[in-house]
């Protein structure tokens, strides 16, 4: 028995600017971007959500630029291979999450639990 | 002047079976499909998300599959013109909505305004 859901959205940028990209997304979104707090952070820049909302980030990466999903989850494995029953398959381990591709071809990650309300509003599932 | 905000995220799929993709990311994600109401919906099925929350919808593609993001406005032509200013470019008018391109290289779509909430709470732009 485990929980997950959709944790937010990530837009991957093929860029050698991520200021300029993140410049551009929180403009054209209307959010606000997140101060960088940490060395971690150079890939990435959060867009100011509220807490009850998904999260929203741009990222710089290497490969051709799209936008990609998350699922939060507080049991990675068993997240994964119900994922894997629905038809999913594991990509690529990446730190702690694993980069999945689903049977309609999309990439996204299972990541671990993010918001401050998943142990309470989360799905639950007994596989 | 006018309005905008981020209205929600449409799952591109290329499949001749929409009825397959779309339960693989209701069951993925945790949302109920909504039923299909009406004949338009034949390539679009919703996920059942509250009314605060931002749409989400599989749809049946011709293109490679991808996620792209909405953008709700109140004035399309107005919205449309600043993203372009922001380094946006118009790629194509589909009925009542644009597709454009980020200066980032992902594809979006600006639309009406879509949820109830909209004009309560949407960015209000002053260009």
């Amino acid at each position: 028995m485990h929980k997950s859901r959709l944790a937010g959205f990530i837009i991957d940028c093929q860029t050698d600017d991520l200021d300029s990209a993140a410049r551009f997304w929180s403009q054209a979104l209307g959010y606000a971007l997140k101060p960088a707090t940490n060395p971690e952070d150079r890939l990435y820049r959060l867009l100011e959500t509220r807490p009850d909302e998904l999260h929203m980030e741009v990222q710089q990466v290497g490969h051709p630029s799209r936008v990609h999903l998350d699922i939060e989850t507080d049991d990675i494995e068993a997240e994964v291979a119900r994922l894997e029953q629905l038809g999913a398959k594991r990509i690529e381990r990446v730190h702690t999450w694993w980069v999945m591709e689903a049977p309609t071809g999309q990439r996204f990650c299972v990541v671990r639990a993010q918001r401050p309300d998943f142990a309470a509003n989360a799905n639950f599932w007994n596989r």
